[in-house]
């Protein structure tokens, strides 16, 4: 019997089915809403969002939460209780006053970061920055933590994480990649990708891409892939997951390995137990863990040389003219090229941590008072130097280069850096349990592997957090070897370091 | 000073918001959506419509309403009051229960009239027709009406109208069409059509409707095209409106009218007064005046000489094989065929409104117990071989072939030849007022005849109920007159009687 977990979950179903309609209109705005359809359709975005949030910090709910806590509730309920509870207090403790002053200084922080971005000023975006610093404090206090206002952040991103936890395992992470960056810079090998940069028409890149996609088994009539300037994945149910990804004519890898990234989210979200839509039960459980199925994917999967054996004759098929006198190890070494560059969203796999943990030292260190927000083009540029042996030219392709403060989403970076972790680790154990992995995707065979995930990680929802899923699915808990391990191997023998 | 006004004002435009997340979802689903995503959108729609309902009828909105009727409005004001005001009690009149009852068994009798279609077979239907005659009877009832049950219908659709009122026109108009259409079928003028039926590639026809459609004047920033099973338009706001239309290759004529009918309608959608938007004042009036805005281009205009004029060679540059040895003449008298058929869907300009009698006639005389559901067969039969001198062999293409009584939809019906006879009494008015009219038609100049429209029709809202807004515009009362006339002129040339 659950009276009050009933009354619960009536409003979560409602709070959900909102979601859904928000998720519609956040995909056709990126995807084909006209021009001139922006201003309403901020409104009505508005409006839908603050009814779901009234909506879910009501009194009724609260009472409903509250109630359900004594009923005898099956595992699943128990789940769906635990996690609702728990985002219902989070979400009681801001005062409404202060998440309208974040709405309001976040709106205008991105149109001053735009422009500052545009002019290379940093001073003007500066004030910005330590308005939104400042809101953030105040949420974390309101919010509560354990050991440092950051964890409170980091929590929204990924619950049940500690500062101090990713900082052990970033720790672990940062002094072999940068050394493997170095020996890679000092190597004598430099792969050929003259052949990347000729000309791939835009059709033909949308079927290999969809081909590739459906192959690793993305159920294309419960979703779909659209073009849009920043490639996504959004979801309106567990049977209508939207992937977007862009074309340039010159840039096959960049469309390809988009639609791959995009597709392991997406599976992630088709993976989900369909009768626990729109409840925890049937919902990711993290952005580190969503970003562990698109780059595990995209990188060990996909950018693999197995999978290159593969669809390296296909590729060919395909772009006969600019792939002329392309051998399969080309292709794979170009694929795979290593540089350190300036740009975290053009970054390889390996330096691409290393963006991270800069991002993540800099918001640690301004939460807990060690940096200014004045400071951080100087420090900026001296992490640069360290880890990747470069430093900016200008503030546009350094400071100013991401979106992410001008929301005031500190506590979001480091779970890029946590999905290649958790990805290398879970990769690890699938390869454990499918001793013929590697020799399926050789075949083309990428199926096995997302059923192994599917059953392993995609339908259990919210069933565990990270930390504890981690667990439950490896054995053990996050580390950092794992990626390092694959790093070393991978890239040793591409550049014979 | 309308503090009330004000808080009736803020309830609706989160209402109106809702239902631009309603539109867009309901769009998607025709348009985008996958497959498999229908029963998660379903329950999605379901929900928004029921919040947007309840806050709508909330008493909250009702004691804002009343308290806003003392205070000094301004006149656009007043029109917002009315109409919300109006609204709000006949929504409120209908209980619940009954409410629910509609929307459950309209929903199971949609399934049942899709297969009682498909296999010819209206018995099985029959009983479900009952039971949504039995609610809307009662749903008349519970909202009041005039003189008949009818009344109360109707005026969902057509805001003050009364069935007498519309039966007086249509009277007018029935004998003279019935005597055309026994002219044009005893005519030894048969317009050649064969050239209709040859290959049109889909990517022409596109960019063919696309250009007239601009040259209409329909704004692409504020709005787009897709393709649909059935073509529709749609708006989330008054800058974005969505068009759909089909595509056969050898139905050029479907797709272009599809297109033209449907900017139309877009166009009366962004004529709407922006800073209205979401209110009763920034919103078109009724569906009949709707109607009349989408007919007029698609027949009046754009089936006309002077049309041909400017778009005949653009037409043949763009299909030169198919119109190989097509003359002009040929073209015009092509797309305004007039042949006596079976389905109200494919009829042409003339033997459209004896369709549309027919059912009104139908329904008027099952809302005033004249005739009873067993009968419908039967007087289809009759009323076709009267009105058409055809009868159809099977009720799939007779009594069947509409989906609109599944939905228990009564009234809706007789809106689309309101349509037809508002069309035709603007365009009257419009030709004086624009006394170079049709000559700048057959140079391709839309935009003089969009502007006056906007002027005189589209930028009103709601301002003017419908029947007050014929005599505003035209100095008039709807009569059937106009409408008479121009299809004489036109029809009596084309056909020669």
């Amino acid at each position: 019997m659950g009276k009050y977990y009933d009354q619960m979950m009536v409003i979560q179903q409602e709070v959900g089915d909102i979601h859904g309609a928000l998720a519609l209109m956040g995909w056709d705005q990126e995807v084909y809403m006209p021009r001139k359809g922006a201003a309403t359709r901020g409104r009505q975005l508005a409006t839908l969002s603050g009814m779901a949030h009234t909506r879910f910090i009501s009194e009724e709910m609260g009472h409903a939460i509250e109630r359900a806590g004594s009923e005898e509730l099956t595992l699943d309920q128990q789940v769906n209780l635990r996690e609702i509870s728990w985002s219902h207090k989070r979400a009681g403790k801001l005062p409404t006053s202060l998440v309208k002053a974040l709405a309001e200084t976040s709106s205008a922080a991105i149109e001053v970061w735009m422009q500052a971005r545009a002019d290379n000023d940093f001073p003007s975006f500066a004030p910005w920055v330590e308005k939104l610093v400042k809101l953030q404090k105040e949420s974390a206090e309101a919010i509560g933590y354990e050991n440092e206002p950051y964890d409170a952040l980091l929590e929204e991103y990924e619950p049940g994480a500690s500062t101090q936890d990713i900082s052990d395992v970033f720790e672990a992470l940062r002094g072999p990649t940068v050394d493997l960056v170095q020996r890679i810079r000092n190597s004598e090998v430099k792969p050929r990708t003259d052949f990347l940069k000729k000309t791939y028409p835009v059709e033909d890149q949308r079927r290999f891409g969809v081909m590739v996609s459906k192959q690793m088994g993305f159920d294309y009539e419960a979703g779909r892939l659209d073009i849009s300037p920043h490639p996504f994945c959004t979801h309106m149910g567990v049977q209508d997951v939207r992937l977007t990804t862009r074309y340039s004519e010159d840039l096959p890898a960049q469309s390809l390995y988009g639609i791959i990234h995009e597709t392991g989210h997406g599976l992630y979200e088709q993976g989900q137990d369909v009768n626990h839509e729109g409840t925890p039960r049937g919902q990711s459980v993290s952005l580190g863990i969503h970003e562990s199925q698109s780059r595990m994917w995209e990188n060990m999967v996909c950018r693999s040389r197995a999978f290159w054996r593969y669809f390296y004759p296909k590729f060919v098929e395909t772009f006969p003219d600019s792939m002329q006198g392309v051998t399969e190890e080309e292709l794979y070494a170009a694929v795979n090229e290593v540089t350190p560059s300036l740009i975290r969203v053009e970054a390889d796999e390996v330096t691409y941590n290393l963006h991270i943990l800069l991002r993540f030292e800099i918001e640690r260190g301004l939460f807990a008072d060690v940096y200014t927000v004045d400071d951080l083009p100087d420090i900026w540029h001296a992490k640069m130097k360290e880890y990747f042996g470069i430093e900016p030219p200008d503030d546009r392709s350094g400071v100013l280069q991401d979106i992410h403060w001008s929301h005031g989403g500190f506590g979001y970076f480091p779970t890029y850096t946590l999905g290649n972790l958790y990805g290398a680790q879970f990769y690890d154990t699938a390869k454990q349990a499918l001793p013929d992995l590697t020799e399926q995707i050789a075949h083309g065979e990428l199926l096995p592997l997302r059923e192994w995930l599917r059953e392993n990680i995609h339908q259990l929802g919210m069933a565990y957090r990270p930390k504890d899923l981690v667990k439950q699915v490896t054995g053990k808990a996050l580390s950092a070897d794992y990626f390092l391990a694959y790093m070393e191997e991978k890239f040793g023998a591409l550049y014979e370091v």
